[in-house]
């Protein structure tokens, strides 16, 4: 299998995971098999047609090839008859997410850079091609979007860390045939460890003293 | 009248009505004369500007004629002052609303087409330009979004059907000038026999040993 | 200082001011540090990308220039840190709101117009520039969008008023270097006396008789 191959398997796997997680939070809101599908559908697609609308790559990718379309409908349909044994694959779907998240991270960097835009930019478009997807699940669905609350396991910021590098390897002109797997495991790595050992972002400091009045 | 003549009236109306839905929902919600004008404005023109946004159509057809703007400012107008009246015409309200949400799957879709996307991604971006304005409704409104709650008549299906069937129609080559009259009053039949009838989408599937414990 | 210098000084200090207002938000609600930096980012730049999305100026100019997205990154470091003593100048951030409110209902009017879009649409525009990015901000933070919430400060309609008439100056072919800074005073000296005098926008009409049974 070439890298090319991988990396479109690898893609189409990524856009399942978070096409189930979509499905699986539309199920637990108790929508009916039409928001079970537009949430599998904006949560896989979500976060790459927003960094394609900023880019301006129109029509966006998502929307240019059937797959993207239909990978979410099958992750749809499994979550519709299969849910309470995809609810009980958590951890396995958990590793699967994180490494979603890596590769996006990776995939929206470089694309954001192909198209131009600066170091900064381009890394904060990785993280949108990320996480853009999770957040407009949970506005669609009315829940305090997962990437802000707190005591939250870290996901945001192991992907914001991971595009800041790529996008300085880049600037670096480091080969990004090297770079841009480093940074996809870089990624993996630290969000299944912040699951692991439930590291969290803290919230805005307080002065001891004013603790006990809020 | 000619057909485009025609066409361009019922558009309008199509507009006018999908507004008042909108400005209806500010006022339930007791949001102020600025909150009925968005509103009205967004639940009209939203599915247009989201479809148009994606096909890259800059500045999107909304706003590119003044009428289009125009028309939510009149029915926010109207729904400010007779409310009362305008929410007991609810059944004949609902008859334009279907008849804007058949209009407005195949104007979607057509345009769509036209611009060179796919067949599978027309029937989508017909889907959008009828129901994204009353997703945005809901997201701004906060109310969980009527097209993905469960027991309410079918309203997403039917644009679904027949945008498909229309998108379908067009890879053989059929007659538009045929088939697209045919689905936008396919899609308004089918979505008042929903009405009528009471359909409504499956929530998803769970064996009947598991029901009690839900 | 020359006028373009001063209008980027003053344009970084709208940008700083509104981000704040969404750290302020995010950290009301308890939100962890990326939530605070979202929605810090969201509101000070949201209202922009809107409108250069709706224009087609890709990448929306807040992705061309790093200033744009380092301020609110700074303000949202402020807030963490400092949020009760930012939060006791209330007074101050909301007079320094008034005139973010009306630098960006002018600069966006006239890039609109610059764009080639129509006097209503460019007028639309400039006040989807100021307004924007605090409705995301209320969106995403699932609150009532303050700028439809009833017993709200008129915070909308000196934009629409202010944009309304620049863009009127415009048709008339009076000349902009004297029309844009007045119209920006304008909003903001009508804003900060709809916040001294507490003036409201209306909500919908209710004959007298009827307004028992609501």
């Amino acid at each position: 299998m070439s890298s090319h191959t991988a990396l479109v398997v690898l893609e189409h796997v990524g856009i399942f995971v978070f096409a189930i997680s979509g499905a699986l939070t539309a199920i637990q809101k108790g929508f009916d098999a039409v928001g079970i599908l537009v949430l599998a559908e904006v949560t896989a697609l979500g976060g790459g047609v927003l960094r394609d609308l900023i880019i301006g790559d129109n029509p966006p990718a998502a929307f240019r090839q059937t797959t993207y379309l239909l990978v979410p409908l099958g992750a749809a349909t499994v979550a519709f008859f299969a849910h309470p044994v995809v609810a009980r694959l958590n951890f396995t779907m958990l590793l699967f997410d994180a490494a979603g998240l890596g590769l996006f991270c990776v995939t929206g960097t470089l694309k954001a850079l192909d198209f131009g835009l600066g170091s900064v930019q381009a890394a904060l478009l990785g993280v949108t091609t990320a996480v853009g997807g999770g957040l407009l699940r949970d506005i669609i669905a009315r829940d305090t979007p997962i990437l802000m609350q707190k005591d939250t396991d870290l996901y945001s910021i192991p992907a914001m860390v991971g595009t800041a590098a790529l996008a300085a390897a880049d600037r670096l002109e480091l080969p990004m045939a090297v770079a841009a797997p480093v940074a996809a495991v870089f990624v993996f790595t630290f969000r299944v460890a912040a699951m692991l050992r439930h590291w969290t972002a803290p919230q805005a400091w307080t002065r001891p003293r004013d603790r006990h009045s809020s």
